[in-house]
């Protein structure tokens, strides 16, 4: 990962460091100030990839050559960076929990120089993966119990944007995703079949689906609607019971009345005894229109959700900030209108019964009576704690996503005009940040 | 450029046209079927990666393998998938000039194979890329005669998506990027400061300022809202005093009431003779707030147009399509409600008075009585017609954009309500789709 990965006042800001000796370090807190429009909490998300960045975070020659002949670093400086490397430590809120606004997703301790560099990559990843798995929460929250499968690829901002959104709608539960290479990277199901461009290149209908169930004879999923919805879902019949398929088979509906076409479709199937066709349903859908369709008792197995998703169209990104909060032995804080910030490492309490909000607190204050502790160590010394393994990393996130659904209560989870759960500040972290806005208030500076 | 970058149903479909040796040339067109919200016009982007895209589609053995693993291939088609290159023909408009609804942006024509098989990353490539560069070029209609700088990256949908961003608003005449990286990449000014940390990492604002001015005496500029923004500026204005610093100077406001405080400190810097040291502001901007900022008089210099811009945030995607329009020698189109498409290979024919709309028309047909033709050939037999040059790329989309947007009639360019120029059909077009559409009702299919 080029040490370029940044905006350039981390650079200016670490090489004033270096070149001042200020080797102290510095905490560093990641969270979001609040939760975005209609979301009524966020899945805690991007962490693996975080680590990687960390992990790989270095200058090489051509670094340095940019960096000494546009920007007019010194030599000094050059070779300073020339040797740096994150060797920090990192708490963090594991992938797939429920988080809310003010929490803390993610700490870093490090020599003030490496923390600073590493800002723009960390909030950007966590910011993205966290945005995207919230979103895709959502529409697994309307589906009930019917599959999503993510399509967004085509609409996601750029092609590695494409592979972060399968990776983050797979830890909200989407079963699949049609998006191969990120399939391939992070162990989830492919999924996909035909477009209208198929159906148009054979000389009808019946022609193209015969042919794309002779060559894929597994679970093949007919595409209807090219040209007229009910005779598309006629002509799968057909051909289905000419050929006497049998095993998972499905049409899909991409455009029109869908909740209307799924119940036509659904009468045509089963009165040619083909009740085990299942109806997929995509073209436009997020979790309103999903949520309409299962409320109109649509008889849909699955839902191909895209571009709404991906770039998570209500609300596309998260009022994130990375700020510092501790430098060598004293605690800092922010007091810039509506970005204040509070000092301190800090851990966030976690009341399982749900029936209290959580509490974020001081890191080494003890968790209160049944609550448990959201922030983990997960690197040191700018090695990761675990393995990095791509597959099994959203395999645990989606795992965790669970539980936390199981937990997260109704204020919370429901669609419109949800309730997050506001997190109140331990008494430590409270007297904490008196003492340190007092004296900043005073001193006109801390 | 790994083959699996792709969703599963293009390799689906590749795979079956190959097994039924359907070698047949198709001609796709990518155009967006409506402006999102609040949009009077797109800035076509996104061609340069999407041809680099084109020529290096390929599958290697880590590919080949997944696909007959996981996917479930077969030997022929995987022999065949090895030696497969994109080996079309593209015509496309040109990056930098501005697009409306229906207008095709990007034609492919190729054995439909291949033009199947790159369905996904063309249309990722050129929606995101237009998405932000028409974002961003409502904030320089916003920002008048002010400089902007993309300071996105923190906050893009990934930190690839963060290159993408800096390309795109450099194209829509932002005059620099915070990101370090795409800097290079593209040719572009690097630009940044300081953060509130640095701030917080020294005793007080001013030794913050003196260090930072000591070590980047080249157009410092100081963050001067971490305590309280007036006496920031003060203390700017000390240290600039103090130091002697000439030459271009700054204060950057990132919090409060921007207006206010930009004649507030405006006022400051004016009384001790500082009338060159500029003003930037920055935190959450659009260009709905850069509008209401230039109306209301103040005195900002320069704008950092951050996450609004670089997620697009009130439209963060384009209902954008690719669709075969013809297959061998016939014309094709699409009949689904909401999404029927225009056959044949197009070209769309431009008024430079800006008096008439565009005309979509066939790409055979003479341009109407002065019209220009938008479309141009960019890549021939698989090949791109010009070098590949990443810089030089955006450098001259710019100044595509710089003349048409100096064409671009009032009622398409004003931020509010915006009213796009509508494009017609011409009379070639016209009764070609009378005919397709007209033969597809009666047969029921093409």
């Amino acid at each position: 990962m080029t040490g370029l990965r940044t905006d350039l006042y981390e650079l200016r800001m670490a090489a004033s460091y270096l070149r001042r000796d200020m080797t102290d370090r510095a905490t560093f807190s990641l969270f979001a100030r609040r939760l975005p429009h209609r979301r009524g909490f966020l899945v805690s998300a991007g962490l693996d990839e975080a680590l990687t960045f960390l992990e790989t975070f270095a200058f090489d020659e051509d670094d340095l050559a940019y960096l000494r002949d546009v920007v007019g670093f010194d030599t000094p400086t050059l070779a300073a960076l020339s040797v740096l490397r994150f060797t920090g430590d990192v708490w963090a809120v594991p992938e797939g929990r429920v988080v809310f606004a003010d929490e803390p997703l993610l700490e870093v301790t490090a020599p003030i120089a490496e923390a600073q560099l590493v800002e723009t990559g960390l909030l950007n990843l966590v910011t993205f993966q966290t945005t995207v798995a919230s979103k895709a929460a959502r529409c697994r929250l309307a589906a009930g119990g019917a599959q999503l499968v993510d399509f967004a690829f085509r609409r996601t901002h750029g092609v590695e944007a494409g592979a972060g959104v399968a990776r983050a709608s797979a830890i909200a539960g989407f079963a699949a995703t049609s998006h191969v290479e990120a399939a391939r990277r992070y162990g989830l199901r492919p999924s996909g079949t035909m477009a209208h461009s198929y159906v148009e290149a054979f000389p009808d209908e019946r022609a193209a689906f015969r042919a794309f169930a002779a060559d894929f004879p597994v679970n093949p999923i007919f595409l209807v609607d090219t040209y007229d919805t009910p005779a598309g879902v006629r002509a799968a019949v057909d051909v289905i019971t000419e050929l006497g398929l049998s095993g998972p088979l499905g049409v899909r509906l991409d455009s029109g009345d869908l909740a209307a076409l799924a119940r036509e479709s659904r009468a045509i199937l089963d009165a040619a005894g083909l009740t085990q066709v299942q109806i997929v349903a995509s073209g436009s859908l997020d979790e309103d229109v999903i949520a309409a369709l299962v409320a109109a008792g649509a008889p849909i197995d699955a839902y191909g959700v895209g571009t709404r998703m991906g770039v998570s169209y209500d609300a596309p990104s998260l009022d994130s900030a990375y700020k510092l909060v501790a430098y060598g032995d004293r605690p800092v804080l922010k007091l810039s209108p509506g970005k204040a910030t509070l000092p301190g490492a800090k851990q966030v309490f976690r009341d399982r019964t749900g029936a209290g909000g959580d509490v974020v607190g001081l890191r080494e204050e003890p968790p209160p009576p049944g609550h448990e502790p959201l922030l983990v160590p997960v690197m040191r010394g700018g090695r990761r704690l675990d393995g990095a393994d791509p597959a099994a990393a959203v395999r645990a996130a989606r795992e965790r996503f669970d539980a936390d659904l199981a937990w997260l209560p109704e204020p919370a989870r429901r669609l419109a005009e949800p309730e997050p759960l506001a997190a109140t500040v331990s008494p430590g972290l409270a007297a904490l940040h008196e003492r340190v806005a007092a004296h900043v208030r005073t001193a006109g500076t801390y």
